[in-house]
């Protein structure tokens, strides 16, 4: 007998052909209704929810984590919210990207299609089981969920409710699929699944994403992993380099954007880095210095190469003095996991030399990198933000979760 | 000590920083010296390759691989002008996709950047080697490059002489790197280089293309197989549907976009099958056919499951009767490999239910699936017809080999 993943992605792939045919209107309908469930089903939604919390309470589960899981009727209603959102996105399937006759009267369009089944690999909050049930579902796609298992109890019900949704609808119920089987195996048999997943994306963290990336067949889209720097350059006004590395770290350092190394160039440092250092070790950011730093700011760690290796997601922060822009690009160059690097500078010239040649999905001047994100660039829904360079690289909206299709239309050509 | 591999691997790396600065001239002024270079030191390069056949004969190779090794003048001649035609390409990088402001005031570009360093891992063809090298270096990248043992000695000169004219020109030599050492070792190291290889591009028969997607770690674009299907409906032209299913069968059988499969209408096989079969077998094409189609036809051997699972690339043709357009869906749905599929009808209908529904790189109407290519479709060069459905769907022109980067422009903006 096929396993309960196997089964289940193969229901999905047969949903796939009658998810290809629905239109935006369909779709959005189903979206509206899934909405309505979540709010007209909300009790029976935080009652599973409470088991996952008991569960987790238990276990010694952090109270940060819990605070992730736990669900309540304001955040149903923010998650039902979400998908009213998705609703009013346009839809771009079907879209034609381009058209062109041929000299032997051949006509080619290429148009937006779905991706087909798509396998979200993802950890322990619930919002992003319905986030993503309605990305995959506005652009034509079926989706097989594997989250963590410490939200089974909620994802379980929340699946429930919006296959029960579904049902209402054109849209099939099998469009959605939730891997109950908590056991890791269940996430490595989705990796293998070519020919009945057409895309896997991993959301968590570095554990998590390295596994998919390590043992995956189907294609993956790789999405996370954040060393983002800020360099602050001889010419940079110290207010706005204040503000923006200030931003960077603390404005909400749990997040891939975040900055966990500011380079500083050595006249900027000679001028600013006692005040600058002030501002984050008063916010109880720990700061750990390379050797020139530690040779000007007392009582300061020295960061070691791991460190800069290092996204910590939290209040620490890496200070790395160099001598002009190139050690910075250099450094930038070992370092970066080519998410987001800025450049705080008045320098003109600089700044294109550092835009043009620091190798990152998103590279700012002047300001915060905590800005790479789907709704800051105004794309209205995130599915992610992809680390890798094939497919879609920075915040993916949703043709990132669409692929192309070539009609071909004539009227008899074979090739000579 | 590192590897060959990592070596080469690290070279290309470093080297992707100079490339990234390169203009359209420098590239263009490069891939003109390199084309000269093989004219001018091809004598040299036909007595490598002289070795190459010779130890291809002395292992029993077939004439039609030798035939595929062997390089001349001619060939030669013909490799070179396949660079000069990259030159007249327009150049993909620095091209600005999409610009938006946003109420911050920031401004965002995207535009589209080299995806770094290429593995290219392909068979005996040397041509491949100097495509390879011409399309990845117009389009900023490096390209480590992995050909088959038995074209050692042609790769080894070719890409001396292109890294020797490299030399003459601004681009770094060592953006052309070859690995020499022909243990399928260094093939499996290359498909865990992350962080050194961006993309890994097979080319090649099937089973090189399973070994690098069941083995890559670094992201891959998939090439190549191509189980492709031609359906004659019931209100199909009989000389139209003779001509493009003859020609997707022989007019170069070889390759991935030629047809394994007739599907035919029962109606139309009621009036035609003994004519079209006739046709077929003529051109010493051996048929196969499913059990309708035996008890219609006498002296036709039964295909089984695995025909129909076989991507032949020779004379020889699967045929299947069916009794309606869904019954051809779902045969196509079950065999396809995705690459290109065709109806010939006169049944508008019909024709858009087919391109709808079928799930394929390039669906047809009333023309052969042989026009799945680069040249055919007007994009001047090819590097690889994907039939994987991220990042890029069917023959991949240029763009194909770069990614995107935001470049994002502020005054000091900070996320609140």
């Amino acid at each position: 007998m096929a396993s309960e993943v196997r089964q289940k992605a193969t229901l999905a792939q047969t949903a796939a052909t009658i998810m290809n045919k629905m239109t935006t209107g369909q779709k959005n309908n189903a979206l509206s209704a899934m909405a309505d469930a979540l709010i007209k089903d909300q009790a029976s939604i935080i009652e599973a929810n409470a088991l996952d919390l008991e569960r987790g309470r238990e276990n010694g589960t952090s109270p940060s984590l819990l605070d992730r899981l736990a669900l309540n009727e304001d955040r149903v209603a923010g998650i039902a919210e979400g998908l009213r959102q998705v609703v009013d996105l346009p839809d771009p399937v079907g879209e034609l990207i381009e058209q062109f006759d041929r000299p032997n009267g051949l006509r080619v369009e290429k148009t937006r299609v779905p991706l087909g089944v798509i396998g979200m690999i993802y950890e322990a909050r619930p919002n992003v089981t319905v986030d993503a049930v309605g990305l995959c579902l506005k652009t034509g796609n079926c989706v097989v969920l594997r989250g963590g298992s410490a939200a089974l109890e909620s994802n379980r019900k929340i699946v429930e409710v919006l296959r029960n949704a579904l049902a209402t609808t054109d849209l099939p119920e099998d469009a959605i699929q939730l891997i109950e089987d908590s056991d890791r195996a269940s996430v490595n048999e989705m990796l293998k699944l070519n020919g009945l997943l057409d895309v896997v994306i991993p959301r968590g963290g570095a554990a998590l994403i390295r596994n998919v990336v390590e043992n995956a067949t189907v294609p993956v889209i790789e999405t996370g992993a954040g060393i983002c720097h800020t360099y602050v350059d001889e010419s940079a006004d110290y207010d706005m380099a204040e503000q923006i590395a200030f931003n960077a770290k603390v404005q909400r350092p749990s997040v891939c954007n975040s900055m966990e190394t500011l380079v500083l160039h050595e006249a900027f440092a000679e001028r600013h880095l006692q005040q600058i250092a002030d501002r984050f070790v008063s916010a109880n950011v720990e700061l750990r210095g390379d050797k020139r730093t530690s040779e000007r700011l007392s009582q300061i760690k020295l960061a070691t190469e791991q460190d800069f290796a290092t996204e910590y997601n939290d209040y620490v922060l890496n200070i790395r003095i160099v001598a002009n822009l190139d050690e910075a690009l250099d450094h930038i160059r070992k370092f970066s996991t080519k998410h987001s690097e800025c450049i705080v500078t008045e320098n003109a010239e600089h700044a294109e030399r550092f835009l043009n040649e620091v190798d990152a999905a998103a590279v700012y001047h002047n300001a915060s990198t905590r800005f790479t994100d789907g709704f800051e660039f105004g794309f209205g829904a995130e599915i992610g933000i992809s680390t890798q360079k094939l497919h879609a690289r920075g915040p993916m909206g949703l043709p990132a979760l669409t692929s192309t299709k070539y009609r071909v239309y004539g009227n008899g050509q074979i090739r000579g």
